[in-house]
């Protein structure tokens, strides 16, 4: 399935959180990663981020679309992301 | 169609851009909004994004979808948004 995350944690737990959504999916912009994963990824991704975030104050919203994908991505201003998967 | 916006923008310019994306969109999460848009409304919010932010410096991505909407959104951690659509 395809998926979009966003993610809006506090300072220390940046770093963390990125190299762990990374490790599934492309980075777009600072807080926003896309791509293409696995059901069992997929819950093993969310697993993984509920063990570093903290949940009083840190907030992740991941849309899942079966297909098909979106049918654009726009950007104004600049591109501050990738699309490269380092996984 | 349906949209999914996401800003990074300078400290300076947040209100605004989310005072701007609140007029056409539905807040999601501090830096996420989504809804469904008509082709001019989203013609004109990019326009007035365009006018607002520093091309420079921030970055606005916009993902559009005709049909259907995703297929669920899960939120980690507290959710930081709202559903309500001040227009």
């Amino acid at each position: 399935m395809f998926v979009i995350l966003v993610y809006d944690v506090g300072v220390k737990r940046v770093n963390k959180v990125l190299k762990k959504c990374r490790a599934y999916l492309h980075w777009v912009q600072n807080s926003v990663l896309e791509g293409d994963i696995t059901e069992s990824n997929y819950i093993k991704l969310k697993a993984e981020l509920s063990k570093i975030i903290n949940t009083k104050e840190d907030s992740v919203v991941i849309y899942t679309f079966r297909l098909p994908r979106y049918n654009s991505r726009e950007t104004l201003g600049i591109k501050k992301g990738g699309e490269e998967n380092i996984f």
